[in-house]
């Protein structure tokens, strides 16, 4: 620890600091961080990999977003991804870009929330990148998994009278974001005010520490069942439910009051006046997953304390549906609250 | 083409943009962008893993390198990387974080870049992430590619009495900069003046548009040969030949006569009062391969023109040396001109 510049160990001091207590979890990790390339090994089973940015100011702010909370949720952000297609994280390679005014204190504390992350789901750090940048900070994770081939679940499958299942609770993440906007605004006009965000500490981490749902995952495995189509929920349930409409070529139906949040984001909606469930179709950040069953399946999934039933698939011609508690039906669109837009 | 700017059309019709011409050309890409993450398969081979994060103004000048340049060069840069460890890439990611300054246009050029980088180097384009960033522009590549086992050389091979290899010329490209950041000056001063390059052509495309060494791979696997130890050259000769010493726990003499620079390079180094060894030595981004052999490979090797021999492994004690043509012995450090340092 240290409140040393960056600029005084230089780059490959700095990489033998971020990587110098990294320790190899996974077989097929050949090879970790230290050459041109990591190598990776693998038999039988298939390969998967994804990719995120995340830039200082669109996806983060550092006046609230403590640096281990955001390695932490940039590692997380990944592995949610492999998740999403029924796989295991194995590695991840990690490449940050920052200004010259981030300490090394400030470089370690962002680290420590990425090993934490790895530690926590068993992944390894087998390479990345450190540069400087004009200003602020950015972060580009890649994370690498594994499936058996007959595992594999993508966003095309899902089939008429399948079952649209989400996991957890949605929506808290974004009122949470909104918590600490407020926040932030009011320690602008005084910066002695005292915020009690006690009531708020659910969503706020739910925006500022998620978690992938590996646990879903092993439920599935441990049920021996398989959604016939998953994505993970980081736009928003609209945006997710639209991409797996489009990419299964089927419609949809879902239903407002079947829609899961938490006891503590509907009160933080009350207050911020934001309804809670618009929270979850458009806010995103939740890193729930939203999949597919086959009808067959409902009696082993009714009783997951864990998963909610929240709709069905239909055919194409239907469209895409929310059937509101009112009984009125209108149309899903993909609004978003452009967090994560190009704009 | 457009000169639409990218809030236009949001980020999935960005994606959507970016990605419609892509085909897979490797049997490894079970299936590319459109999940949450890629699937690769593969048997009996491992497989090798490289990323890269480029800035704005750290890494490239928008006011002197063409878009299509810089894509190019992304790519490449990573490419190199596994052709470092004797391997073949085959798929890339790439992550792009850009202000509201770039049109439809602008991007247009930077992904033209980086689809004719990987047409040339048969890579396939598998995922990536794009979003918004408060200035400038980043790009982070992670490279995926596959060796045999037997082949990977990895850079702590390196025993002692080997020779010391290195293809291509070096130097060029920090020399191409020079020139290129010359001219941004004289242009501040005098917007009208109309800078005649041709002289300095090759050492300018070799800094806006380098070649990662392929054929060099393609020459070890046609010839059977090996070597023990291999590294590309971003960072300039010595600091490479450092990684590889201590890699492998050697010492190393090579020999500035020996050093390969093009005539072209020379002519600019005295224009421009730079050494032109000292810019093979310190100046990085040649994008050369830097590789040891066994003493026994000398018969094969001294034909090939590609390749120079610069001097041999020695044990450990007697150091990091650089004999000068005047036989003054002087002792390798890695300076670096700080392009991709951090700093």
């Amino acid at each position: 620890m240290s409140e040393q510049k960056i600029s005084e160990i230089g780059e490959f001091g700095l990489i033998e600091y971020l990587t110098k207590n990294i320790k190899i979890k996974n077989k097929s990790t050949v090879f970790g961080v230290g050459d041109d390339a990591a190598v990776l090994e693998n038999n039988d089973s298939k390969i998967l990999i994804t990719t995120d940015i995340l830039t200082e100011g669109i996806h983060f702010d550092l006046t609230y977003t403590p640096l281990k909370h955001l390695g932490y949720k940039a590692v997380v952000a990944n592995l949610s991804d492999i998740y999403a297609m029924n796989g295991t994280p194995e590695q991840i390679t990690v490449s940050v870009a920052m200004s010259g005014k981030f300490t090394l204190d400030a470089i370690n504390e962002l680290y420590s929330g990425i090993y934490l992350a790895c530690d926590k789901y068993g992944v390894d750090v087998i390479g990345g990148d450190t540069s400087s940048s004009i200003t602020g900070l950015t972060i580009s994770i890649t994370a690498i998994g594994k499936a058996n081939p007959e595992d594999i679940v993508y966003r095309k499958g899902a089939k008429i009278n399948d079952l649209i299942c989400v996991s957890g609770d949605l929506g808290a993440a974004f009122l949470g974001l909104q918590v600490l906007e407020r926040e932030k605004k009011v320690f602008e006009v005084n910066p002695n005010s005292q915020p009690n965000l006690d009531q708020h500490s659910y969503i706020i981490e739910r925006q500022l520490k998620p978690e992938a749902r590996k646990d879903i995952i092993d439920i599935f495995k441990d049920k021996n069942i398989k959604p016939t189509s998953m994505i993970d929920i980081s736009d928003g349930l609209s945006s997710e439910l639209i991409h797996i409409c489009n990419n299964s070529n089927v419609g949809c139906t879902i239903y407002e009051e079947k829609i899961p949040t938490d006891h503590t984001a509907n009160v933080a909606g009350l207050e911020l006046n934001i309804s809670p469930v618009t929270s979850a179709l458009n806010g995103g950040e939740d890193y729930e997953l939203l999949f597919t069953m086959p009808l067959a399946e409902y009696e082993r999934l009714k009783d997951i304390n864990e998963i909610a039933i929240i709709g069905h698939i239909t055919d194409k011609s239907q469209g895409k549906n929310l059937v509101l508690r009112t009984e009125k039906v209108v149309e899903l669109t993909a609004q978003g609250w452009g967090n994560d837009n190009v704009e």
